[in-house]
């Protein structure tokens, strides 16, 4: 069998440890190509950037792991590679792994997420992977068999088309994952977002901060619930975000 | 009956057209609190703003229109409204006119869509506008009726739970449009997206352009094919990006 070809991002930025270790578990059973942004971009989503010239380069080369740093977002590195790359065709594109969780809605907002959205666009199978865990030097320890399962699974069985998987571990610690449960994005909403501060000048500036509220803490089909159960989340997540279930209740508005 | 309160935004920033002529439109019945980018925001997508410190001002005061800048991205500006003014309670959240269409799988990098999911997951009936016309002086004499319309009916029957409305309008070519189809996304894709150029000291750098595909030409019920039939194509967008016709089939995952 041919090895196979990854290609990697994420949003924390290249020198995240997320994707180091991630470079590294990937390269275990395939070529990887890192491109990704040259610092942090969380929360950015599906961004992308249309106004400012984008430039790359090269970070460093080991046998089996090329990697280039980006002044873009997430999705500009998945867009630039697969152009400036056209002989590394990859088998699945890979994002992560993200420091800090990308469940319920918080895949809206998820860079790490977007880089999968965009690779799903474009037609290739493509998986995220989050931890629980915000700490720049989050304990990745126990996610290796998890990754290598989950993308040898995709890579030999590949996924349904226009879908992705968000793939959430929680935090460790210090037992082992309790298995892996496919799951739904739970409902939620972030609350009381902002942190005022005062610019010693006198003028009054505002941090993004937040507390997320799991609006249906009972279901058990959740992404939240499998990880507060100590469980590997997977979610499909789909291209198309049409709310098809409404349609027909909203034909009304064709006779405006 | 209390005059209605509209909370807007954009992604092209406060002083761009499209916003300027909703806000006039939605102050002809409604109250309208602008709070918007302090410049172009295009392809913001939801991206939020995590590591820089906010602020946000006064630009002026109508009768019925307050405008504030914000320098940040469209979803900032509706968290942050929404927290600032918690007397001004919108009765539905507003955003464009974008200009440029955001059809098709552009809602993933809209960051006019961005916003409305914002309102959306908040709770709020959300409605985005965009047009297909790139240019800062679009035409947008065809738009009033509909926009009066489309806000009114949701203002007085509400949007199905986690719903949102994807509102796009063609290109005015001087006839009037043709009614208002009720739609879904259509599957596309960007393609050919980089322009390598030269910078004098040498170095290449990349700016972002590309060619939309549509992938369903043929298809009857999409976005693409209402705007290109002269319809105002409006579709229902939903919170949830769970693939749930694929659960089943994904369990196999958890026996790994």
């Amino acid at each position: 069998m041919n090895i196979p070809h990854i290609l990697l991002t994420n949003d924390d930025g290249v020198d995240a440890k997320g994707i180091r270790i991630l470079a590294e578990l990937l390269s275990n059973f395939a070529d990887v190509l890192v491109m990704a942004p040259d610092g942090a971009r969380s929360g950015a989503a599906c961004s992308i950037t249309p106004h400012t010239p984008l430039c790359y380069k090269k970070k460093s080369e080991y046998s089996r792991i090329q990697v280039y740093a980006c002044s873009g977002t997430p999705v500009d590195c998945i867009k630039l590679a697969l152009e400036q790359f056209p002989d590394f065709k990859p088998d699945v594109i890979v994002s992560g792994v993200n420091h800090g969780d990308n469940a319920s809605v918080s895949v809206h907002y998820s860079g790490t997420m977007g880089a999968v959205l965009e690779g799903c666009m474009k037609g290739y199978s493509s998986v995220g992977f989050s931890i629980c865990d915000f700490s720049s030097d989050a304990d990745f320890s126990a996610i290796g068999i998890y990754v290598q399962d989950i993308v040898q699974w995709v890579l030999e069985k590949g996924l349904p088309k226009d879908v992705c998987l968000n793939v959430n571990f929680p935090k460790n610690d210090g037992d082992s994952y309790r298995g892996i449960k496919v799951c739904r994005m739970a409902r939620g909403s972030w609350t009381s977002e902002w942190y005022e501060a005062q610019h010693p000048a006198g003028k009054k500036y505002y941090w993004l901060t937040g507390r997320f509220v799991n609006l249906e803490p009972e279901s058990v089909d959740t992404d939240m619930q499998a990880l507060e159960n100590g469980y590997v989340a997977v979610t499909p997540i789909k291209v198309d975000m049409t709310a098809h279930h409404v349609i027909n209740e909203l034909k009304e508005l064709e006779k405006l």
